[in-house]
């Protein structure tokens, strides 16, 4: 039996290509949308894909399952299981198969036993994995978004991300059921879950891209809860917000995701395209980093740097319902990754990219150029005092309920594009949040819907401790990140 | 004043960006399809494309004449002569300026005069660049396919490639006429032609990108004829036979080729996919070298080696109107490469690739793999002489009139596509050419065409006369290539 | 706690860098050569190495662990275990730190507890690894050659390799007791070897990246041995041969390896300097697909293909005390890849490189070509009748102990160029292997010793099979693989 | 005849690989250290080169016409004109020929007749190109630093760059005349010159890739001086000052350049391997955008952005007697790029490099970081007017003359690493260019060299004006730059 783990670190996402060493046949779980990589790498195994599955309708990134069976005639198998809401909507194409509970895959001599384990979803699936050629006990399971390194999956993202009200307490007491159901089996058992640190399918998921039930079960914070109830609590309480974008995501992967025929660079656009784009109210991501942006930009545009947050961002912050445009690097590789990145989560509606020197050319043209000035800690707290100007901090609630700066207003980033109207205008408004990346943002959000003197705070709330400043300290107990 | 050259080696074909260097305008003559290239040049030079034009309706590969105006906003200036057969059809384009000889085009500080300079084709023109910062005489002329380095361009594509019967003689005399027009400029003019040595528009491009009037009027055949007729007897002997896809680049640029958007690879395609696309009519093309394609390929498919031939073979053997698959290695940049090198000649239909891989994989899963055998120049004597061989030569005519073998068929390669019935099926096939590539190519063709026994003369007709076997000499004057 | 597990797969190979999520440091075990990788995933983690170590002294790799502790200012700790005979050379660098059994290292608050596992090399460690952030018991083990997936480290290298006569019975008999030492640990304890399949320290290691020891305690071979009789006889039996250039990496990463500063290009070459070379004794390694150099190739060169086997067959084939130059294509990143795989194993000598396009300028240049005929299994048979050619199977000994073709002389590919001698050059040879690929390898050794009629069978004993040919069949029960 | 232009825009310099189009032969003319670039575009032709040779000593690069002789075995031809001091220090190396006035060359059927033609340097040389094949008079010359599109090579390098008194004057009078002789040919003879617009061998050199004869007489300047004492006025005008990395060129070039051996990325260092260079007085070049170094920044590292200018500022602000670093992007070819462009002027003492991530890191590590503020046009007056503040402007003796702010000390950036001890300590310095870009690397390189509170004027000189503020204006005539 072999095995190959894909991880995709701007989504902390993890799929599976397992197959039998003597058939070489293989089977996909959980396919992302970059579905060239499980050809190739079942190529490079000399292997072929016999069947794709997935353990669960995913709400952080656009299903693969259904382009990588087209593109290469393997069946695709799905939950059949958590009731007819939660049936895929591609359920009756010729070539799937439903999956129930007890069902059993046969992968050359690698046999995938079929468990619901619902919790984090109503289908949830777990697949137990017993290489048959040598062994006549499962070796590993993947667990999808069930159990984490370190963490279960959260139950209450239904309800959260896709609006569908009092699910997430039943959720819960569903994956504690699961939990106690799976616990009985072996400590060796390998798990192989879909998620690493940084998913926001969880709250506190590991680093550790693999981790067995033995380890968990005395280590991992779920498996120590004594009680049902412990457990609901515990499983509820801290969980960061939901991009915007799942809701968005749950829908598409459940209707059934489009094929996207591989990851293309939109055509190359020049100045006069820029300009017609924008007025045309095309959204202009500029790519570049913050301090690039800060010094020169084309008006309007926002900035989004393409570091490893930039999926993230992208999620919280574009629509899907206009034309996007980058501003980018294209020799240097940042286009390419740029593109993939707004696939993965399904912002297809590339309508172009330009290079960064369209921002001199725009200058060039005689057309103005806009820019974000940086203010420091001492001087905010001098304007502040003067009520010269408005504070946002963008963090996120934990993060502000830990302590915030006095007569600051608190709109996390991804809410800012639906809350700019709050912000006062016949003022200067200064952006926050902990280290100045987030606020970069944010200014250029601000600047990009109209507000005429946004300002960044340099370095952030930790610049502004780090010069010893005041600050609202919590009265409570704090919330854990 | 600035000059950018953009020479493109599968094509043999140049075009000019030429810009001011005061104001950074710029003109882009005779764009290909790669139109991303001339938007970042222009950005590299930090100027701006404010007018795009070509100097006729070319017939070797598409314009990127449309699709630049498009892209960047700029007008289009079309050739208004020629008559009303040889209009663009989309010259009632709101972006187009139609261009009569002695209009002028300004670029900034650049003076472009425009010159009808027919004869390769009616609406041809020609344009002479005046740096106005520096000079008050043109600096050079944009020849297009008027004048090359050492030849002209030839008169009888119309008739040979579009099938319009008897204009090649009339075509002559306004070459001839347009030759005469244009010889009285100074000495010093520099001549940035549209072809270098290997395009089928001329039958002896010279290899210099560039040359001067002055050089040319002394060294170059055609202004060295004293008379019309001489001129025209030369200008139409001993052109080469122009590939097929000609007569559809005409129309196409003519009627308006439609926007590209980028070169963009097909989806990666797996080994089931190749099964129903071979099955479904779809053109498979192995892009390996000959060698590996004549040890194993997948039965069916067609071995255009990916080298500097692959865009001429293409256009002479690949249809327009069916789906194209490419086996190729996408690792090494060749995948890339040939998706573009079809693109130019308007083979868009790309329905996915295949590593090469799948053709041990098709093994693997227990088909058939078909192989080319090689026979050297003694055995292919002794099979004819046994009359157990049909030898086909499929080289171009002044190759089969300066020397053949006995006995052979002469199909030239071009034509072999259209010409497999001819072929007797009842014995084996030995195919033959110069050096063994073409011979490689055509081989894979009538084994794709289902003949049984393909073989390959190893080394060709050069294997053939450095074995001392007995030719036929032409008995006539050889014509010259 | 962080994993991430470094695959190589040209070696099989798999080094690990661990580190503590609050402090960042991290710690890298069983380093190859290219140590940036090792930099580069720190520095994408926000960690720096604190320490470096290694399992063992490597006899398949040049180790990296000297550089990149040089490189990064880390110390490095090294087993002090296995007595004088098996002491680095380097122990008494200023940054080395000696191990011993039930030694600690400390990362962050990731805990390493050294384990000293004899048996595949008196001096062998294994590394328990804790993550004291969340746990009190080792959550896995470094293995490196000692537990692998399915397997367990030979422990007749020494003897084999580095010719050190007497060891194997004793160091099989060292692992049978460091077996019984280890196994009383958890079942759930990860286990995270060293190698994976396809790596000649091993005899069947599976492909799985990690495993547990509660599953190698149920289905590994090794666990099940009732006896140390029984066990000393199953890791003795059906070892494959150790390469030949295993001596000398014992020999260098004992002794201190030489740092690298990089892989890098050597100086790209012409004509004339390869026609210098090869008459000055070096080494030239034409690196094209078989099939390319069957057809034409420089006489003397030698065909190793850019396949995933030239690290094998570098390392069986090519001396280490004479300049190497490649014949290779650069644009693909070909070259690139042949440079780090050769360097990986210490075979740094390279004097230049040259493009594939070489063979046809040497021909240009009206200087004779090689090549090697394919000969099919029906003519072999037919040849062999007459008594007309020296077959040479170049196999391994078990693929000849399970059957092989009557009249063949066996010299397996890796001692082919020291039993050269044996061949004789009066008539013709043909080079057999199982598929073709090997003896591609053998028939270009042989004709750049200088015999002159190389041949090669295409399709190798495969063919011979398929065309119903007789075989010599082994009489007694055949090893097995 | 062939001929293939090589630009290489970080020096504005040209070279030529010229050849037979029948025998395949070729000369490269003024190579420089890429030497592969040169031995690949023969090989792309199937040509070979036989002779290698160059117009004279260079100054703004170093040569490959030694490396690239000894690479492909061509013989070496160098000028032998130009007495004694000008000898190259190599001539009497075996492979080397020397070349007077009248000399030949062969090149197949190419014929390359030599002229000297002094006055930029001694022993310049022309070579006049003749096709043989089609033609018995000169297609076209290789002007070298002689002629250039719209200019002449400079005559007073010598004397400024390599400190050679009172030869200006004479090279000047020695141009004169070499124009003079040359002259005679004709009007539509080509001139392929050494350098395009940008480079320093030259005040206004055009942006034309190659001119002719007949233009450059009409409309060049120098062809229009009508006496020898106008002609040497106006050559000597307004010449910008030399980099002062040439003279180092010029004697590297005229000793003998060692052979590079290809471009090599130097080793990945870490953090701690940084602070170790720092400390040992290796110079550490920070590669990112400016704006990027502002915000932070490791202390004592110099910021010269990896832009069009890189080289340029290379040269003029780095030491060939000190170890290097650069802090660059590897992902995206900007570190090949720096080696290669570094390489190009002999600045090879590159021991390391290190991803921009090592900022984050050094801060991680808890090292503090610097950071270079920005003060507007606005806030510098105030400042000026309180006397808080020292105003350097580093822009170039023209620009300073034509205009400047008062009270501004005026420092070119190319002489203020020699020149910080005339700015005083007890206050802040602010930094002043044009634009912005060069006071950045003047600020970096103040603050690397200790000085405590270096500020970047934001937008430079340009800003001062936008924002209306008054200046110094020219009294006399302000030169022309």
């Amino acid at each position: 039996m072999f095995l190959k783990r894909f991880f995709e670190p701007t989504l902390a996402q993890a799929s599976y290509l397992i197959g039998c060493a003597a058939t070489r046949d293989a089977i996909v779980i959980d396919a992302n949308r970059d579905v060239d990589q499980y050809i190739a790498a079942a190529e490079a195994e000399g292997a072929r894909i016999t069947v794709v599955t997935e353990t669960h309708i995913h709400a952080d990134y656009v299903s693969g399952s259904r382009e990588l069976a087209a593109r290469t005639g393997a069946p695709l198998a799905l939950s059949d299981e958590g009731g007819p809401d939660w049936r895929y909507g591609f359920a009756g194409d010729a070539n799937v198969r439903r999956l129930k509970d007890g069902d059993r895959l046969d992968v050359g001599n690698v046999r995938i036993d079929v468990v619901h384990t619902p919790g984090h979803t109503p289908e949830h699936l777990t697949f137990l994995v017993t290489d048959g050629a040598a062994a006549d006990e499962p070796m590993g399971a993947a667990t999808g978004d069930f159990i984490f390194a370190g963490d279960v999956g959260r139950p209450d993202l239904l309800e959260k991300a896709a609006n569908i009200r009092g699910t997430m307490e039943a959720g819960a007491r569903q994956l504690w059921a699961s939990l106690k159901a799976f616990e009985h089996r072996p400590d060796w058992l390998q798990l192989w879950p879909g998620h690493g640190a940084g998913s926001a399918c969880g709250k506190g998921i590991g680093a550790m891209p693999h981790t067995t039930l033995g380890y968990e079960r005395r280590f991992n914070w779920a498996f120590r809860a004594k009680t049902e109830a412990e457990f609901v609590r515990g499983v509820l309480a801290g969980q960061p917000e939901p991009p915007t974008y799942f809701a968005e995501m749950k829908r598409v992967n459940r209707d059934g995701p489009p094929p996207l025929g591989g990851f293309r660079r939109p055509p190359r656009l020049d100045l006069d395209a820029l300009a017609r784009a924008l007025a045309g109210g095309a959204v202009v991501v500029d790519a570049r980093p913050a301090a690039d942006f800060a010094v020169a930009h084309v008006p309007g545009t926002i900035n989004i740097p393409a570091n490893a947050a930039f999926t993230t961002w992208a999620g919280w912050l574009l629509p899907y319902d206009a034309d996007l445009l980058l501003i980018v690097d294209a020799r240097t590789g940042v286009l390419d990754d740029a593109v993939r990145d707004l696939a993965m989560i399904g912002l297809d509606r590339l309508a172009g990219w330009l290079d960064p020197k369209v921002v001199d050319a725009w200058a060039g043209a005689g057309k103005p150029l806009g820019s974000i000035p940086q203010i420091t800690a001492a001087d905010l707290r001098s304007s502040l005092e003067h009520g010269a100007v408005t504070l946002v901090d963008v963090r996120n609630q934990s993060e502000w309920d830990n302590g915030h700066i006095e007569g600051a207003r608190h709109i996390g980033l991804g809410s800012l594009a639906g809350r700019v109207d709050e912000i006062p205008r016949d003022r200067s408004v200064v952006v926050q949040c902990a280290s100045g990346a987030r606020s970069s943002i944010g200014a250029s959000l601000l600047a990009a819907r109209g507000l005429d003197r946004v300002i960044n705070l340099a370095g952030g709330y930790n610049a502004w401790l780090a010069a010893g400043l005041p600050t609202v300290e919590p009265t409570a107990e704090p919330q854990k990140a």
